[in-house]
Order: structure tokens, then sequence, then C-alpha cells
């Protein structure tokens, strides 16, 4: 079956995207830890990020790096953290997360809630700095 | 002033190194989360990860995607989680932490402790799998 990812790739799940290209696709997590929480997902469908293909493994990095500027440049905060843990979905992905503190990147947190208003608006903000 | 990871760059402070290169180092947090918990680091100091020359920043990936694959070899996990949180020490550096749980990868929780002999021996229990 394919992942809730696959889904949002292919569009049959609708998704607040931030960039895509052959590769890869960032857009919004709609279960955030914060405002501008961004995932990076490659196309593929693997497991482990660790197991994706150089070319592909690089493409999610590079893509991660530019919308993590994009996030930086659109939201206050002091710094976009990364974080790959994959205990959630079986296909690989960084979360990207504007963080003030340590704690802003702890998974373990409860989520914040938005509209939908809110994400488009925010992911219209993101895409500005791209 | 160099920060701490140049001095251990330079040799200038010891280090349990898992890996080294012309653009990158990896060794043992001194202060880790768990058993095998190893940063990667750009021998460029930036303070942001996502301010590296990209030669340098794949170089990062590259290596971090060698020694996580190892980490999971070697020791007893679920999967190997990655983060780049750089509130700590101002020079850029990937954490990779073998874990189990979601909340294994929070950064506010207490530290483990090993001694150096502990320490040294999963240094070399990692780097036979590389």
């Amino acid at each position: 079956m394919a992942s809730v990812f696959s889904k949002i790739i292919s569009g049959e799940i609708p998704s607040f995207k931030i960039d895509e290209n052959d590769q890869c696709i960032a857009f919004l997590d709609v279960n955030p830890l914060t405002k501008g929480h961004v995932l990076v997902v490659p196309k593929t469908e693997v497991d482990l990020l660790f197991d994706l293909e150089q070319i592909d493994y690089e493409a999610v990095h590079a893509m991660a790096k530019l919308v993590a500027k994009a996030i930086q440049k659109a939201l206050d905060c002091k710094r976009v953290g990364s974080a790959v843990i994959g205990l959630e979905v079986p296909h690989a992905h960084v979360h990207l997360v504007p963080i003030n503190t340590i704690g802003d990147l702890d998974f373990t947190k409860s989520r914040a809630k938005f509209s939908k208003d809110e994400l488009r608006k925010t992911a219209e903000e993101i895409r500005n700095f791209l």
C-alpha cells in the first residue's frame, strides 16, 4: 500500500506544498511541532533515509538546505533545526523545525493546531523566500 | 577563538574518532544521549550547517550516511536518528543517535555516562562496520 507521503506526492491527499522537483517534495507537516514545521520527502518510497540512492539522498538534503533558509527568513526563530526519526511513517523524511531552544525539537511534545487558512498562509510566507 | 570541535579536529582535544576525511570528521559525543551517539562535523568552522558550501554540506551528509549504517550494524537499535540543532556549540554538527522510540532523540534528556574504556570500545565497534 502506498504510504501517506506517496499519496501526497501523487496528489491523492492534498498538502501545503513548499517545493518540489523530480526527486523530492517539501510540504507543511499538518501535525506540526510549531508554525513552519516542514517535511522533506524523497519520491522514492524507502523506509530508511540512509538507504536512499546517493543521488536521491543528496537531492533531499539539497532541498532541505534551500527550504530551511527560506523558513529562517520567513519566520521568527533563532534557527531551523532538522531531524530524521522515522518511527512514525515508513517513508523516509526530514523534519525542518523553527527552533529557539533545544526543547523545541522534542518530538514527544504535544502538537500545535492551525486552521487550513493559517497553514496556507504559512506555506506562502515560506515559498516567498525560495 | 577556535571552537571545541576545531580543537578536536586539530588534535588539541582528544576524541574517540569514528571517521575522517579532508572535509569532515566523526567522533563520539562525550556527553551522549546514549551509547553510540556520534557527531559529524565539517572541518570548516561555520555556525549554521545550512550555510556550508555545497561540497562540504554534501560531504557531511555522505559521512553521516556511512557512519549511521555502521552504528546500525554495530549496536542494538531500531534505527539511527539524526538531528541538527546547533544551539550548544557554534560550529555546525550532525548528531547521529541510536534510537528505539521517538523520545530517544529528546536532547533535553539527562545524558549517559561512560568510562573512557567504554567509549574506546564503542568507537571500535562502530569503526569495524565502516
